[in-house]
């Protein structure tokens, strides 16, 4: 199966991507974890980015806060999918790092998920993978019925607090 | 191949669509043009997601405008990757259809592209396809080098006028 | 006397909700509370909406967070009046649930209240159900007429602490 | 049938209102359209408010811009629901009529629609007189039915121009 | 002299508003301190500002949040200068009350201060009775050059800290 | 009588104060115009500012756009009221000039109109000069009554063209 | 003396840049004027920045708009002073520029300028250089002076036009 | 060499100064702390930076929140660089200082960094005083290589934790 590759700009996003990683693992998905810094690790960020399809790679998930351009620099750098998850930072909600990862430029897309969205970002590589793997699609189907389930078991559990 | 769906909440989006059917063809990606509408064809909607895996589709892209709800409506009942589009209508600069494309809740993902974003959704389809298909891969990464020779010929073309 | 329905996106939301259930258990108007997620039980959500008419309710409540979907799936699919309550959330302080919820296009209306305001919108449920019902409307307006004793008296108290 | 006013801040919103009146009177709903301002009139729009209920009004519809306070003050005025549409003026898009209009005090509610939102604003108060009136309801549903029918030929007719 | 008057929209925006109190009392301007409510207790919010100027009050500051209607409340019954307040509230941290108080139609102005400005608002009336009361623009002077004075201390100090 | 000071940053934003010029001039209050930069001549602001009270003056009325620090500067040397218009610039709609004028720091108010409120800025420079003016103050009340009618007037118009 | 640099992310950022081009031209400091992508030419943009100081450059500007990463991908590879400017593209007004430039992490600085403010960027540059360079300072102050003037002869327009 | 100063408008704004006193400590820089208000010491503020240049500085850099006018009022006054940080107070996670300070006219340029990004002001003033001091510009160099391998040494740490 083709990997996925979390790159975080900053180990600080490490609790952030966390929620990811156990998506991927749920999953049984292959998976590397990498901190690079579009701006202080450029050269390292490229070479991951440029390499990953033939390292095996099947998606890309970026996560940065801020100015966030690491997503856009790995998109900038490969033709995988890759996906931006904007990390909430000290201000602005997050904002910033929304409209820096989602509103890029014709050509260079960026796949962007929720603020501190890790866990969707992850489904969201699972998809991609799924596309071709069947055995994943179903997975991911499964665990759509149990979400169901569970939101069933909780207006059952409200439903008895409240309605008779 | 997988097709594409490109699916648009009203047909007054189709001057945004317009760019992602363009980008597809040129891609000789096989797809489809729908309108469904969240609000006003919820069935109809529904029904196409829930059977857009059997029926050979690899990716969905979906279009809204205002409280756009149509990317969410579609991710919701399928598990094939949902791309969406937010479109920007009478007020706030889209910023209204960005926040409820973007802001998914965990299980969900829908994966944003830039207001009006129509060409960026469809190379992220065509990434999602070109995952397991080379000869797709290579078209992606031989438009990203035509699309640096152009930057490359623009500043050419301005540093003949300004520098010397 | 109509029932009015109050759902939630999430159990999580049920803090929120809490004020609405008690506005209507003040007023004495029959109510159910539901689970019903946009995206995790979109067919419950359907069916519970479809039916409400015709199952004696006046007014479906819907509370959800971030790109809240839920008031408008529900109004798709019943023409009783929808009443939405933006959520607060993790960012953006409900803006986005403000806009996914109130930016409704033409033919599908929600009656939004503001973020996080469960008691306005079960005021609004019971001022729909008393358009035809005087002796509930005779409760709104002695309530309001207590509301404003009650600043009155804060007045006095106040006067009585500044002024002289 | 209970009657729907209409209540504009300024002549200069007749514009945005317009499609109100046309809605109600689509529906055979009769009304009252009037000229108040929360600011310039301020006991004209009370007086109003304040006998709406026995003047056989069952939903007061109000249309204001910038510092929108008209909804919320003719709802200071009633216990009948109070529909706000926040109307587009100079600056910003109408956010501060959207906020000035939604974020009310508990106690006070106003049934908030989109920017200059006001075919759904009569839709709404048409939804409201509707709970306790069949033929009304049938009215709406079959519009809905019309509505997606609408939707289901623009389909069509795209599906028609693209996939084959 | 004339009196000032401040006028709070709940009691909860006593500590908020008690900065502006200090400041009047500071400068021996004669005031009087109100919670008037202009959805709750309309009419005597009404009443108190169109007998304002007679009964000796020369400017009239107002503290509300959300939807904060009650400085343009005051400000349609009454000429005299009225001050505007913006109280931040649970969300938006304040943006909502800055402009529910500030985007007021041509007509009837609000002199709007900063989000939970008190002091300002104060020093603003007492800028206002100023204008024709020599002591008091003598007092107000005196208090900015000690604002200077203070300021300056500090920088003794941090120079103090850090050059040599 | 006192003095109003019109100033602006820019001769650009004569079109804006011209309303302010008006208003004045229908009220008979006499004032001067100038045109002043926080940045491009702050002495001459200054000493603009410093001087006005022993010049005559009673109010000053700032108007200027962007990074609008003029009401600011201005107010920062003098103890007159300082009234602040934020003048809507190329971008974000007047946001940045709104908040560069109102979020004052505590000893320093500047009374802050809407963006672009010259006809309100005027008005309240009037109504400052009317708290010890009484012939002033009845022609304040007398503009607010014609305004008043005006405004009915209107209703009746409208009211004839759908009531009956 | 140094060199500055114009980088521009497209050329349809040109009529933005050229206010910078010109004003460098005015002070006589040599330029170039280059077209690099972040995203397109992410190589060219990287050597460009790598050599520049070793090139003779003193300071580059960068031009972009959207997910406006081209200041911060100069800078992440070059310690010369980076002068951003983030341009107005279609949508939010340029703040999506804006808040991708000016929130840099910790590290790599950007030194961001107004919304399309290209004069004002190359202004700064000059300033950089005129830190030593005494006649470039002395041509920044002369202009300056020069600014105050055309200031102060446009007050007297004005003040001739409405002052007597 | 020269000293680069750093102005606060208050001494409340210490902590966010503190990081970049450290930035310049580290690299051996001259400076000087002050603490001077565009508002309350304008004449202070104005002297200082009128006499920077001929006083040995060579670059400023100005911290204020709110309606943040400082960075602009000093650079009114010099044509030296001036560095803006905008801080975050109460209301608006700093917007409204980012907007007072970016958002210069033409012909007085702020170069302003991130909300509280003091660090990278001082690394700004550095890399100013850097573009002729060979020596400095080695010392920024090298402190970006070792920023690089920490980014590197954590990126080898969580490769450890995550990938096998």
């Amino acid at each position: 199966m083709k990997k996925v590759a979390i790159i975080m700009g900053s180990d600080s996003d490490l609790p952030v991507v966390q929620k990811g990683v156990e998506k991927l693992k749920e999953y049984g998905v292959p998976f590397e974890v990498h901190v690079f810094s579009a701006h202080r690790t450029p050269v390292e960020a490229k070479e991951f980015s440029s390499n990953a399809r033939a390292n095996g790679f099947g998606a890309i998930i970026a996560a940065a806060g801020m100015a966030a351009h690491l997503a856009g620099a790995i998109a900038a750098n490969t033709t995988l999918p890759v996906i931006g998850i904007p990390v909430k930072s000290k201000n602005f909600d997050g904002m910033d790092a929304l409209l820096s990862t989602v509103q890029m430029p014709t050509g260079i897309p960026v796949a962007t998920v929720a603020v501190d969205g890790a866990a969707n970002a992850a489904l969201l590589a699972i998809e991609i993978l799924a596309v071709t793997d069947t055995s994943l699609a179903e997975k991911l189907d499964s665990a759509r019925a149990d979400g169901a389930k569970k939101v069933l078991a909780k207006d059952a559990e409200i439903s008895a607090m409240f309605n008779n």
